[in-house]
């Protein structure tokens, strides 16, 4: 089972990620959790040129072709091999993150995201949670963090804004979505993952 | 006037670009030189990614991503601004090489590399240069050079007969090529390069 963790920065979903693949791993099952861009030697190396320096650095275009680099290389390094051995895999943002940050924030690139995607990666995860937020208190969240990883969040409010409608988009649009209310308690919305995504590992 | 300067690996073409450059700006004509992957500050970060290390260290349809995300950023940060201000751009290398080096090598990928240059880059240079050799002198070239750039000259000379062949395939289909005996002395090459760009300047 591949299940994807999406929504915008300071939305808790890499806590959350983590959390379960805690409860997961508590209950004997074999789990592997990864986090995009990255999860890979090489795409770990890819990351700190999209998510560090200067908002302007890379056009909307160049990003696409980064993100999907690193994304066919942790595809074909990490995810593959692990569902191929019967592993969970929890991803700490995919495919649709690249659809929402390069796809509607800096005119409408959505159609040539999902082109690449199809000519290059052509999976979707089984399960994707959006972990659904006020943009207002993610970016403060998100900006209190000691990291040179900035690059998305100063970008602005707006545009986080712009982001958080579009995953609301994409969520409408795909049965494989759910929306999770990440305002929450830490524990209440970890409890909430876990009894979710346990009942599907079960059916 | 957009000139792209293409071979294998240790073919003379890096040095004719340079001369040519230098014969143009000698004739009082306004150039840019200009090398891929590479030729802006974000590019040549991509650079380092792919020519350096282990040749398995990416699929060819990750280098595929990675050559076309430099070439993206390298067209809108340095070549089309300097075709919009007039200038002949003189590139080291552009889109033939990846259709060379990733299309042909590692199973068939030229479709690929075709449906993403169109999605992605969209232009074709006014003049190819094909600077054509017999690959066993310009492996030994190219391996006397002192270079951590070494991952594709690393794949071996199977590997660059396959491109030599595929280049000159590509030449035979493509009226903008013209094909240079590479294996004469440096200055009779440079004299025929020279002789060939500026007869097409004045017309």
């Amino acid at each position: 089972m591949f299940i994807s963790f999406e929504g915008i920065d300071g939305s808790g979903k890499s806590t959350q990620a983590r959390l379960l693949a805690e409860a997961l791993r508590a209950a004997g099952i074999d789990v592997i959790h990864t986090r995009e861009p990255g999860g890979s030697p090489g795409a770990e190396e890819i990351r700190s040129l999209v998510l560090e320096g200067d908002p302007d650095r890379w056009s909307a275009e160049t990003e696409i072709l980064l993100f999907t680099a690193a994304r066919r290389d942790h595809l074909e390094k990490t995810i593959r091999p692990a569902l191929k051995a019967g592993k969970v895999v929890i991803c700490d943002r995919f495919a649709d993150s690249t659809r929402v940050f390069q796809g509607v924030t800096r005119g409408d690139l959505q159609d040539k995201v999902n082109r690449l995607h199809d000519e290059m990666i052509g999976i979707e995860p089984d399960l994707t949670l959006l972990f659904d937020m006020d943009p207002e208190i993610g970016l403060k969240r998100a900006k209190g963090r000691q990291t040179a990883e900035e690059r998305f969040e100063d970008f602005g409010q707006d545009f986080q804004e712009k982001c958080r409608a579009a995953f609301l988009d994409l969520a409408r649009a795909h049965a494989r979505f759910t929306v999770i209310d990440a305002g929450r308690e830490i524990d209440v919305v970890a409890r909430e993952v876990a009894t979710l995504v346990k009942s599907r590992l079960d059916t």
